[in-house]
Order: structure tokens, then C-alpha cells, then sequence
């Protein structure tokens, strides 16, 4: 298993095994690999995904916000600007093609799941410090990262939008955000609890965190299995 | 008098004219204007602007992170990425060639005032919503921009720091961030307050902000010229 | 139906009627008022409105940091000191008679939609304004005490602890409380908006987030009851 | 010299010992005990301490906002209540027997140097954890207790004011409150860096964070002399 150049991340992975394997090995993760995944799970994940985009950007954007030190804010904006010019008009096409227009992506309603993740994430950055923040925001990141690799190695499904998903998530451009991620939750360690994460006083507080991402992520994908049956 | 296209830009200014006045027209713009703005007033103007700029970055990712509209938040956070990304660098180089290096510069100290005004920004954005935060940005933006076109129409200064400096706040690309920091305005007023600024309840509460930012960037410039006798 | 002294909240309530019916008369208030509700829902409830409670005292302290004001600044802190102080106190006695103590219910895990609708309130706040985070936390306050009325006015439950929360919500002293959400709701709007909210540029987002905040709580219930299935 | 029941506290000051010195030292201090401050210098410092303490009460509400933990909360909010029940009511008196209502204290103007600090202490909450947020608040809390004991073992001033200012921060009320910010840095720092600081990666940052907010002190207190002068 990889850990995309953060030995904190794996350390924090290996502290929150059972919650990262049921969100990143998730029934929805599964059903999308096989090419099984029913229509309207996909279509609400896309819906739902938009809007958790959104607010995912707000999040890098706190990040700049909270880390004023130059480099850093330099890499979170140009995440936070990726998100909202590039990601979300991923959406915007994948969606057109299925007769959802932008406006009515726009005007979508959160769905609670949605809300708990992304709203948790923002206030664990503001109760807490840049590290918490990045902690919180890593699951969904990196899981994405290790989602895109392991299906990548599986048989390709048919439906060319699930193919197209893995590829962008197994893709050098989004392991370029990986890494990046990685780099900024190593830095930020650093600065806020040095080398070695597990003898600071933050460490149970750290991985209680990184685990309820995972938990909130899993949620997510619920939510979208749930609305396809 | 130009709006730069935002016609509450033009009533806030005329709201605290005495303010503006006093930022905009300060013997350390006359001085560089003139050309005769003493040596260790300049550089203790670039040393702290670097400083400042770091803190205004900030508040523009409070920006994007609080408007929550892709819209709002791809300006936003293009303009956090351009202040680290391009100015703070003209800043690098012009202090470079000055003798004094990069890392001279971010270890600088913060001025009580650089601390003012940047933090009473933030603070305003974090007490109040997105038109808080525009409206106390505001005058920094529009502020250089006036000043910038101000002293372009006036006689050239011999020094050619202090002509490059006109240049850039009197041209074209520092006319676009002018430009765009007036439509943001425009648009969330209209989102928070509507089409008649004047008749609103908040309407003594964003003058007194605004001349408030304009009192901090006369002390600004204030703690530049001190330093510089 | 009474307002609670803020004609705001009475039109807030009526331009999300349907939301709101669906939260205050949800099906685990009635089981409650019926005395029929299902003894693992109540202590679901009892325990995730324990870390509720928390969280929605941070969300005062956050309406005490932005009003800025000391008259509403001492009123926010007080029912941020009596939520800590008081009510969760009151939790502490109802769950220690149920064999579960402090240590415990501190140490619980919050709930996707506890976590929902709490961030969902703690992150309009620094998104908006003061009047956007007390509209937030409105549906909340005088939810409870429209539904402590509507209870008490029904024949009592046998079970004492569920006539106890009908008398403590229908009581003098919450409607003090409430009384006090309304004044800061009618105070905020009063310097945010002016006297006539649905004349405001503001009217459908605020409408949309009263609306938002009463779905949240209707699945905090809905959790509730699901988990005494 | 007392550490107020914090060795973090102690280390602290003997980290930033001339900027402490500074601060604790400052003519203004000396002044008010010798009993020959400028009535201009007393006047102005306490129509800005109003303010500051507004802002102040402010800071201490996003304590407890961030803080999360009831005991934490309990406390933090129990200070900010403090702060606007009691201590602004204080200042209130005094002006009042001066001739300044509590209108004109309320509309008074923050004098750059109250921005400086006031907004600094806020931003660094927010930019960082609890304890970046009571590190620096922690100057002014105890600062004031050391004062008030260096000038409670001197003569004692003639004016009654001045004799009576000594009194309040010498005496047991704000020594109790003296050491519930020393229990609450503890604390927090118990949580966020364990129990060798100096060992912690944030050591250095949270020592030039003590040491700018005991600048900021020093120049309020310049501030007021220079007004007196």
C-alpha cells in the first residue's frame, strides 16, 4: 500500500484501518468497479458531488487562510481554484450528457450526508489548527487516490463513465493532487507536532479525526447507494 | 472620478471623503510622486508590503472560502494566488535589488500598523459576511488604482523604482484586479444589501468600515514616512 | 400560533411551513407526547443530544464572537454558559438514572445528522453573518419550545421522564429562552436587514437556511427513532 | 516572581524576557504608580480600554467556541461574561465620574494601537489552535496581575483612581482570574503539546506569538502617553 510520500498518512491509515477499508473498499466503490453500480446511484452521486465540491473548495481555501506561510498558500489556492474550474466541470459535462444542466446541478439540495462531511471538515479547521484541517480533509484525497488504483487494476467496466472515473482517479494529474496532499500534510505536521506523530499529545485527537472522515465518507457513498435502490 | 465600474465604490468613497482623502492623496504618495520619498522610507514601505501582502492573501481566501458561489470563489482565489504568486514576487525582486534577500524578507516583523490593518480586514470578514470583508479590502485595491492614475498624470519621478511602481498601479493589469474587485463588490451587495446601498440598514455600519480601512492605510503609509526620518 | 415576540420568526416559519411542520410534529415528538416512544430511541436521543449540546454551545459563543455588541454579546454568552452549565447538566441526571454516566456519554460518538446539523449552524455563521448564524440556530430554540406547547396542552404520557421534558419545554423558564432567541433574532435583523425582511435581497436565502436548519432537525429525530427500530 | 500556577507561562515570559519587560515595565505603569500620569494619558487609556475590551470579551468567546470541551467552554464563557458584565461596567463608572456617558464610550473611536492588538489575538485563534489563541492571550491576563503586584508593594498613589486600579488587578477577584487563564493555558497546552514545550515543534512560533502580543501591550500603553503628552 502506498502511502503518496506521507508517512503520517500511513501511520494515520494504519491508527483507522477498519473505517478507511469500509470507505475505500465501499459497496458503491465495488459496484462502480464491476460496472454494476445502478444508474440512479451514479447520477446522485454525481449531483450530490457537485455540491460537495463546492464546499471542499471553501475548505482548501481555509487552508490557505489558515497556513500564511507563502508556499502553502500558493499550493491550497491553486487546489481550491482546480476544484472549482476543473473538477466541477467534470461534472458539469458528465452530468450535461445525462440531461442535467448546469443550473439545476446548481440549485441541487445537499443531501444530509454531504452536509455532515463537508461541514465537519470546515469546522474541524476552525476549532483547530492547519494540521487538523488537512488531517480532516485527507481521506477524501488520498482515498481517492487508493480507490483509483485499486480498481484500476481490476477488470475495466463496460460503461465507458465508470472506466472514464477510474482513469481520472488513477491518472497522473489527480496523483499529482495526491502527492501534493501529501506534501502539505507532511509539512504541516512538521510545523505543528514534528517527527514523530505518534508520541505527540494530538495523536489520539488525530487519528479520532482521520477516522470520522472516513466514516463521513463512507456515509457519502450511503447515501448514493441508498438512492439507487 | 472614476468607479472602476462600481457605483457603490463611488458613494462608499464619497461617504468618507475626508478618509480616502487623507489615504489617497498622503504625503508618502505626494513624496513618491515627487520623486523625493527619502530612501529608508521606500524600503521600509517594500519590507512591510511584503508582509502585508502575505496577510492580504489571506484575506482574500477568507473571501473565497466565505462567498461558497464557484463564481465568486475562482476570482477570489485567483487573486489570493496572484498576490502570492506575482506580487509578492516583484516584491522579492525589487528588495533584491536593494541587498536585501528573500529571506531577509519573510523573516521581517510586522509593524503594529501592517498588523492593524491586515488583521482588523480578516477580523471584519470573520465578524460579518462576504460584503464586510470586500468593503474593508476595498480601499486597498481601488485605493492604489486611483493613486496609481493620480501620479501617472502628473511628471515623471527621475527614480525609476518609483516610476515602475506608478506604472504598475496606473496599467492595464493592475487595471483588471481593479476592475474585478469592483464587480465582486457590486455582486455581493447585490446579494446582501440590493440595489439601493444608501436605503439599507447596514448602510452606517459599511461607511464606517470603509473609512475605518482608509484611516489604516493612511497609518500605513504614516509608519513608512516615520520610519523614513 | 404564537411568535415569541419576533414577527421575523412568524414569517421565517410560514415561508418554510412544510419544513417545519415536518420537524415539530415528527413522529418522535408525537410518540413522545403518546408516551409510546420506544425506550433505546429516547435514549439515543438523550445521548446524541448530550454532544449536541455541545456543539450548539459552541455555536453561541460563535453568535458572542461576531455580534461584537456587549447587549447581545452578554446574551449569547449566557445561553452559551447555561447550555454547558444547565441543560447538559440536566442530560448528565436523566442518563445517570439510566445507568449511563458522564464519562460515557462524553466519550459518545456523535451521529452523521448530530454532526450535520450542528456544522451545518457553526458554518452558516462564519459563512454569513451574525443574522444568518441566529436564523441557523432558530428552528432549534423555538422548535423546541412550539413543541413543549403543543405537548403540554395534550394528555401527559404516564412515563415521567417523557412528562418532564414535555413540562421543561413547555415550562417559564425555556420560554424565557426562547423569548431571548427571539429579541437577538428581531435585534440582528434589525441591523442587518431592516424592518422589512421580505423586502430584502437577503429573503430567499434566509428563508432558504430556516428551511435547511428544520429538514437537519427533522433528521436528527428521524436518527433518533430509526436507532429504536 | 509568581508563575500563576503555569510553568508553560513562565517559560514563556523568560522566552520573550525584554519584550515582557517592555510591557510590564512601561512608562505608562511606572507613571500611574508614582501617581503623576497625565489625566489626558489616564482618560484616553481607559476610553480605549472599553473598547479593547469589547474585543477582548470577543477573543474569549472564540476561546470557548473553539475550545469544544464543556469545562473549557464553561470557563472561557464565564470570562467573556465577565468582561461584559462587570470589568466594562468598571470603565463605565470611572468615565461616568469624568463626564463621559456610556454613549460617548460606546461611539468612541479604536485608536490604531487598540486595533492592533485586539485583532491580532483574534487572528491568531483563528489561524491557530486554542492554545495559539490563549498564548496570546495570556499578556494581557497576566500582565495585568504582575502589574498590579509590582505596584501594590510601592508607595502608594495619591490619586484615588490610580490607588484604586492598583487595587483591582492586585486584589484576590482578578487574582482568581489570574489563575484560571494560567489553569486554562495548561490545559490547553496539556492537549496540544504535551508536557515538555520547549521540545515542541511549535516552541519558536509560540514564543514570537507571546512576544508580538507583548509588543502590542507596550504600544497601548505608548499610545495612551503619547496622547497624554
Amino acid at each position: 500500500m502506498i502511502d503518496f510520500g506521507s508517512p503520517l498518512f500511513a501511520r494515520l491509515r494504519e491508527a483507522a484501518r477498519a473505517d478507511w477499508d469500509a470507505y475505500v473498499d465501499h459497496e458503491f466503490v465495488r459496484a462502480l468497479g464491476r460496472g454494476d453500480l445502478p444508474e440512479a446511484a451514479f447520477l446522485r452521486y454525481l449531483r450530490q458531488d457537485y455540491l460537495f465540491l463546492v464546499q471542499f473548495a471553501r475548505a482548501w481555501s481555509l487552508l490557505a487562510f489558515k497556513a500564511g506561510d507563502p508556499e502553502t498558500m500558493r499550493e491550497a489556492a491553486r487546489v481550491s481554484l482546480a476544484l472549482v474550474e476543473t473538477e466541477l466541470e467534470l461534472h458539469v459535462g458528465l452530468c450535461a450528457a445525462e440531461g442535467i444542466d448546469r443550473a439545476a446541478l446548481a440549485a441541487g439540495r445537499e443531501a444530509p450526508e454531504t452536509v455532515a462531511y463537508t461541514r465537519f471538515v470546515i469546522d474541524a479547521g476552525l476549532a483547530g489548527d492547519e494540521l487538523d484541517l488537512i488531517v480532516a480533509l485527507t481521506p477524501c484525497v488520498l482515498g481517492y487516490a487508493e480507490i483509483g488504483r485499486r480498481l484500476a487494476v481490476g477488470p475495466r467496466p463496460a460503461d465507458p463513465r465508470f472506466a472514464a472515473w477510474i482513469d481520472a482517479y488513477a491518472g497522473p494529474e489527480y496523483g499529482e493532487a495526491a502527492a501534493r496532499d501529501a506534501r502539505l500534510l507532511e509539512r504541516a505536521a512538521a510545523r505543528r507536532i514534528g517527527p514523530a506523530p505518534e508520541d505527540s499529545a494530538r495523536w489520539p485527537a488525530l487519528t479520532a479525526l482521520f477516522a470520522e472522515a472516513c466514516r463521513l465518507e463512507a456515509a457519502f457513498w450511503e447515501g448514493a447507494l441508498r438512492a439507487g435502490r
